[in-house]
């Protein structure tokens, strides 16, 4: 480890890769696709996992935990939710292996133990949950369901990357069940909402809610929300969604209540969803040519302790007054890590822990003890000043509030220098080669210009942003009249 | 729901499976032998994953996720663990589905994604780790490797029930990597220890600690340590298992380590894992006839409050005095629901909460009100008294405590009066079949006899108790030599 990585801007993508393997984050596994979560990267996945957790639970939902499989019966219930998971799904044929009769070492599939149904490894649980809701849903006294799954998923993708697009993935499905269309649509934007709240405030990356055009919406939803965030090198990348399943689920699984009325109607359902994909954008958001810089409140470690000394009667006495200093950190509410291995040097342990992004690294040498002091290194801002010993709690309590305000503050201002209102083609083109970014621009509303733009120049329209006002226009491709810019951009 | 339950004595399988699925904690699929864990059953099993958790962290564990599939090559690399698990395995074949030629709506397997090599969907996950830690580990300096990981896997078990046998079900898994056999040896002791100190202290449930014979062990294991709990029904259920694996997976897959000699060494491991098969050890423990009996530590809400009223008034006055009551018990670390829904009447709330176990139940009408009292009701004993209110917080703290202690008490209780030591064989049958629970007789040690005393009474050696002293005595079978007892008993 340790080793230098690629610089951002020789090779942004190669720059990425580098860092999720050499931070101890991820790496690539035997089997095509799939990644493996180191303990480091799983530790940052645990935090931003209770985090929402406890969102959901605050917003009236409960955990509950669903198959790993849909028979394929099941699979194809929802007509546009089959089409769009068809291609791309793992499946079960068998359930069993046996020993290979031309090598005793070998095992075969066998040919005997073939499953009646196949069976899909699920890409998303819409289908087996609304099989599983028709028994549940009698009468409106059974409404709202408002469950949350933590799950595995699988989408055969062909082209991955760590992170970003895995063939596994981890994620949280939200399904829920309502009586009302009102009540469905105050839920799919609620939960939105969340996840700009959670991502923004915990995980300190500024995003754009909106909504989907309809080509970019998920497979079986009559609305798609979205908040989409943007990362350094000019690309966006969703980091969740929301979605307004409308009756198509209920209709297709035959789940209706009885209401105050006592008249027969198919539910409305919402799924809502964020995955470990969120490290991708986590990454790409903060970190720099030396690595991981990680917000304090999603740090494993939010202060690593590093002694300087030579032999072991110093590294004694400064171990003595590191661990008094970790113990009122501790206590105030601080995670430290304090590193005493003799197996590696200061140098060494202080590249480690810039390339994994601890935001605050002290040093304590011989000097410091004699003085008072302690060397403290801000991981944000790669600056180092020295503190006296007694005020070094409240200085790190400041500073956590403050390096996460200054992670997101610059990754607002690169977000919002990035925001080109755009009026011609031309300008679209220039804007997206040489600056990137998100273009405001007026689009005539029709999927067959989206898919003009996309094969000219790779940008899609990322969302129709809810807060932007009504504004007349022409479209930026056909000229045809707008009343709403909406945002384009590349994506990841 | 609220269906009386067939009573233990009339039925004890189908009182279970009606208590699982009335008290809403889990229910069977769609997809066959798989089951759908309710919110309510699932919220049982955060609280174990947490304690959990926290234990193996304290005891210097971190988590970290592989992938959910085994490429077959792998799974075949370790001869016994392979064989163990290919006669159960659901296997991946294709990626891809397509519409069905023949019919539009249906969707069927493309013949031309077929995978170059199958995938084994993971029933345990020392094949695809152990592949993994070959390129983690070089030297002594990269171990000991400590992880954990919280996962789904899949074992196409034929006979099937809801938490005993699925074919998917939950689990934790820890595999680690040591330099020397003595240090695995600790690992997998501590583990076994970890896991009988929680199932024991927070579940409520007595476990006794030992070691599987041969033909009892894990696929592919050296020795597997357990600790093995007794059911109501005086069958043995196996809560957990802690496995040392020698050097056999490092053999397998060629994980060597460089010495502080400079020796190349291979790798000495160990696995261990609890399930939602738990759930089912808690719910066959404690339960009676009325449904679920909850220990305190595990309820998600240990007391519940039910108003006793005639019209709105009433309800608003006990409401007020409900929540001050349930805000004092909040204060006090102790999680409490007031159900103030009017679609029910008290009497069938009643039924409902016994059902599902709440550890106690106050019931407060307008006599309360003008008395100062609350009606208590104990779910462990079903006794029922009236309490001051302002002595109530101070009565129910100290409940937390006794019925905990009460239900492992009468659990210990009822488990050592089913260890029978025996001699002879026909005493042997005679217990078996008309007390159950765990015999205590000498064994030859010889897989034969094992084997043939099963066939002969379908009990199972349990374990080789880590507590018992050598005794000479003879073989209840053959007669041969013996110089220990070994737990004996029918299991689920």
């Amino acid at each position: 480890m340790a080793n230098k990585l690629t610089s951002r801007s020789t090779d942004y993508s190669k720059w990425y890769n580098e860092l999720v393997v050499q931070a101890d984050l991820a790496e690539n596994s035997a089997v095509r696709g799939c990644m493996v979560i180191k303990p480091y990267g799983y530790a940052i996945w645990e935090k931003m996992q209770a985090q929402l957790d406890k969102r959901f639970k605050e917003t009236g939902h409960q955990n509950a935990y669903f198959p790993l499989f849909v028979p394929k019966s099941l699979f194809e219930a929802e007509e546009k939710n089959a089409e769009g998971f068809a291609k791309e799904c793992a499946v079960v044929t068998h359930y069993r292996l046996k020993t290979d009769p031309n090598d005793a070492s070998k095992l075969i599939v066998d040919p005997e133990a073939k499953l009646e149904e196949e069976l899909v490894v699920r890409p998303t649980s819409e289908a087996i949950i609304w099989n599983t809701y028709k028994g549940w849903i009698q009468s409106y006294r059974d409404l709202p369901i408002k469950i949350n799954q933590w799950a595995n998923v699988v989408r055969w993708e062909m082209r991955t990357r760590l992170f970003l697009r895995t063939a596994e993935f981890l994620w949280q499905e939200g399904h829920t069940a309502h009586e009302t269309r009102e009540e469905a649509l105050f839920e799919t934007k609620q939960m939105n909402d969340v996840y700009a709240d959670f991502v923004e405030n915990f995980m300190a990356i500024p995003v754009i809610q909106g909504k989907k055009t309809e080509s970019e919406r998920f497979a079986g939803a009559e609305e798609t929300y979205c908040i989409e965030a943007l990362m350094q090198d000019g690309k966006a990348l969703q980091a969740g969604t929301s979605h307004f399943l409308g009756q198509n689920f209920a209709k297709a699984f035959d789940v209706k209540y009885a209401s105050k009325e006592g008249k027969l109607e198919h539910v409305w359902a919402t799924s809502w969803g964020v995955s470990t994909r969120l490290m991708g954008a986590l990454i790409m958001t903060h970190s720099d040519d030396k690595g991981l810089v990680l917000p304090p409140k999603l740090a494993p470690n939010q202060v690593v302790i590093v002694p300087i000394y030579k032999g072991e009667e110093q590294l004694k006495q400064i171990a003595e007054k590191a661990h008094i200093i970790a113990q009122n950190l501790r206590e105030a509410g601080i995670s430290v890590k304090f590193d005493d291995r003799d197996t590696h040097k200061p140098g060494w342990k202080f590249a480690q822990y810039e390339l994994q992004g601890v935001p605050v690294r002290l040093a304590i040498g011989p000097k410091d003890l004699e003085k008072g002091t302690v060397e403290l290194a801000r991981r944000d801002t790669l600056t180092k000043e020295f503190i006296k010993q007694d005020e070094l709690v409240e200085k790190v309590k400041d500073l956590m509030v403050e390096i996460q305000d200054n992670l997101f503050n610059k990754a607002l201002n690169y977000r919002n220098e990035h925001i080109s209102k755009v009026e011609d083609f031309e300008t679209f083109k220039k804007v997206l080669k040489e600056k990137g970014g998100f273009i405001s621009a007026h689009w005539d509303g029709t999927a067959e210009t989206e898919e003009r733009i996309k094969e000219l120049t790779k940008a899609t329209i990322r969302c129709i942003p809810f807060d932007t006002e009504n504004e007349s226009g022409n479209c930026v491709l056909t000229g045809k009249p707008s009343n709403q810019r909406v945002l384009f951009a590349k994506a990841y």
